[in-house]
């Protein structure tokens, strides 16, 4: 019996309209990623097991799927390990590699590796699959892109200001007008622990502080106290509970709230230098917002912090983020190497731009003609325009069977071409062609000669 | 202590000049793709095991690379089987999933999946990487990008024309002048066997026949009769040991020799199809040559055989193949759907072109414009000048750091960019800027308004 076909859950096959979709998007990223100077990488699929565990928390370390040494892999496992029957002991004995995680990792890796060859400072970019063993969900996948652009070995303030505008660029290209570009610093964040002279209740209070839309101020005061930050605490953060105005309001605010702090005090200065970089400069259609409470990742960032949030209309989660880190290749054994990076999501982009109807009609259309199959002298005929055609960059085909007229045109529809081509024997006799517009239904005899006019 | 970081055998790191130069290849492949009417799907990395298992013999299965069931993977496997120690029986256990192993398989299992979906004849094309756990060798790894370009769902022989155009299309597209296209039919091959009365001999006739030019006639006489086929039956073929001459006589040849074989006139009849329309239609620097030992899958291929031979001033094996297959998806159930479709190897074809010198130079020219670094207001002044730069699509960069012109103009060097301008305090208050022309040393100052006419 044939099987029946399927695929592992979590991944996705991709049909011609979703791949031009997610290639309209990617060659959006990658072509302005490469006006403001990043290089591509790519790196191997797999990666020794060792290069990515323990790089992602335990959790993270659960979710790498590793791939089966190949032969008798069995053989070198000691008897005393094998008996134990332990999925984890094992594990370590019968695997050497594992999927990518993400394409962070892998590219300090790659930056220590080739670090003799590499000019810092070192631009890159990388468009590439990654694989997590996650449980799938709606919007979440075991197979998904990642599309990063990080720089390495300068701590210039100037990649942030860059950073800032390339979402800009790439989102307002993608017609995805009215983003958000959160940012905030981990100095700022380090500097209101201080204030509140509480390092390590840090994420209780951004955690809190994030529902103050929610739970209004008094239920994250509450919350605050309940987590043991004290009320002098909280009184000394006050103006973050009236946290608005523009961007200039609010480093005047921070300035002052942490003016006891030194970190605090250049974490204000950093993002002060972007913010008014970005004013001089200008956005296309993103707005800079300085959100505080944007922790992302705060154990991993140094410096800026980023997130892009989709225009209020549309409800999704963040649609791109990154930011600064200071020893991203010490693990490797490089160290003092100052990194940033941004990432694109790719699959919430996409359902953005579906769900705001986004997308160009002409991403869909592939083929621009169609010539239908008359038989074979008349599909000589028809071969030959369609070899000009071609070399000329446009997109034709013959209906390769002598079908009926209806099924070939059926066909036509379904590939939403937009014209048909006939060459039938009268044609061929006269040296003409019928062209028939798609959409407008008409139908036409014109001059063999003419036909290169019609594109 | 640090670790020393590695990639797994078989696999590569490609630097921004690789993947460039690879980028080339392959977009150019995509686009006559395009042009020629063949639209893109996307498969997952790995498919259930069962996807795969059985479908490359028994070699295949063992190089297909399995991937370990995640969480307590061992909770699931009973104890008799687990005493056994048996690695093979084991990894049935343990594993569900495995790498793509090439892109054939996964096309079947999605033409049969979106069946419903899909309207025939489906021209698709697909540009993924593929694993093999092959012992790594020169040339050989463990990581490779497949191109594949196939139709299914139409028995015509247009489509057989169609990729002798692609592939001359292609090569000639990269100015790889001088390739043979070289053609055989299965039907041939199974007319010959008849001929000689020797079907299971069909592999060992082949095989010697085609070291005609290194041991001479003689020489595969003699090696055809140790394989056990008769001299009577080498009579019957004699023609093919003076096959030479146009495609035209060579066909007439074996019109004659396989007259009283029903299949092999079959064939002969196909490939005279294709012949003379290639005849009528030209090609642009491809040569288009029959070849009768060309045998590749015979068990695989019904019709039409393909394969390229890189120009002979290149020491290289096939740069791609192909051919019809008359039951691809049968083994998911999906019955009589017939298909043909090719292959580019694109790391042979990456060595052919490095050989010969024939990467553009404008490949790894990636930055346009580098803009030096002369402090805080200058370097606003330029990242106004580079915004504008951009938005043209021009690739500019300011160096991030106020480092020594030395360091700046050595980064300048390594990033191989033509021009380096210079807004320094002077140009600065005057307006103006400097240029710099990497290629000819020369510096000149121009009015800064004047800067979009330099690109």
């Amino acid at each position: 019996m044939a099987q029946k076909p399927g695929i592992p859950k979590g991944t996705r096959d991709f049909t011609p309209a979703e791949v031009s979709k997610r290639n309209y998007i990617i060659n959006t990223i990658k072509e302005h990623f490469q006006t403001f100077g990043f290089q591509p990488i790519e790196t191997p699929s797999f990666e020794n097991l060792e290069t990515l565990m323990g790089k992602y928390g335990e959790e993270g370390d659960r979710l790498i799927f590793k791939i089966l040494n190949s032969g008798d892999y069995l053989s070198k496992v000691r008897d005393e390990v094998y008996q134990s029957k332990d999925s984890n002991k094992l594990a370590l004995k019968i695997t050497e590699k594992a999927l990518r995680y993400d394409l962070t990792v892998p590219f300090a890796r790659y930056v220590v590796m080739h670090q003799n060859e590499i000019t810092f400072p070192f631009k890159r970019y990388q468009v590439q699959p990654v694989w997590r063993a996650d449980k799938p969900q709606k919007g979440r996948f075991r197979e998904f892109y990642q599309c990063d652009a990080d720089v390495v070995g300068s701590g210039s303030l100037w990649q942030e200001v860059e950073f800032v505008q390339l979402y800009d660029t790439v989102f307002s290209s993608l017609k995805l007008e009215g983003v958000t570009i959160k940012m905030n610093n981990r100095k700022i964040l380090s500097g209101i622990a201080e204030v509140i002279g509480a390092k390590d209740k840090l994420i209780d209070f951004t955690v809190a502080l994030d529902k103050l839309d929610k739970i209004g101020e008094e239920g994250v005061k509450e919350e605050m106290i309940r987590k043991g930050i004290s009320e002098e605490a909280i009184e000394k953060v006050r103006p973050l509970f009236n946290f608005s105005g523009t961007n200039a309001d609010k480093l005047e605010q921070l300035k002052n709230m942490l003016s006891t702090s030194e970190e605090g005090t250049r974490g204000v200065e950093e993002l002060n230098f972007i913010v008014n970089a970005i004013e001089v400069l200008g956005l296309i259609s993103a707005s800079l917002d300085i959100d505080v409470t944007l922790a992302r990742g705060l154990n991993y960032y140094t410096g800026a912090i980023f997130e892009v949030a989709a225009p209020k209309r549309v409800r999704m989660g963040s649609i791109g983020g990154g930011g600064r880190y200071d020893d991203l290749t010490g693990i490797f054994g490089l160290k003092d190497v100052s990194g940033v990076g941004i990432s694109f999501g790719l699959d919430r982009i996409y359902l953005v731009l579906e769900e705001l109807n986004l997308f160009p009609e002409t991403v869909s259309k592939e083929l621009d003609v169609l010539f239908i199959n008359f038989g074979e002298k008349e599909a000589m005929q028809s071969m030959k325009v369609i070899k000009n055609l071609r070399m000329n960059g446009i997109n034709a085909e013959l209906y390769p069977d002598t079908s009926k007229m209806n099924k070939q045109m059926k066909y036509a529809n379904k590939r939403n071409v937009p014209k048909v081509i006939m060459i039938g024997e009268q044609e061929l006799n006269d040296h003409t062609f019928v062209l028939k517009d798609m959409e407008k239904g008409s139908q036409e005899t014109h001059p063999l000669e003419n036909i290169q006019n019609l594109f």
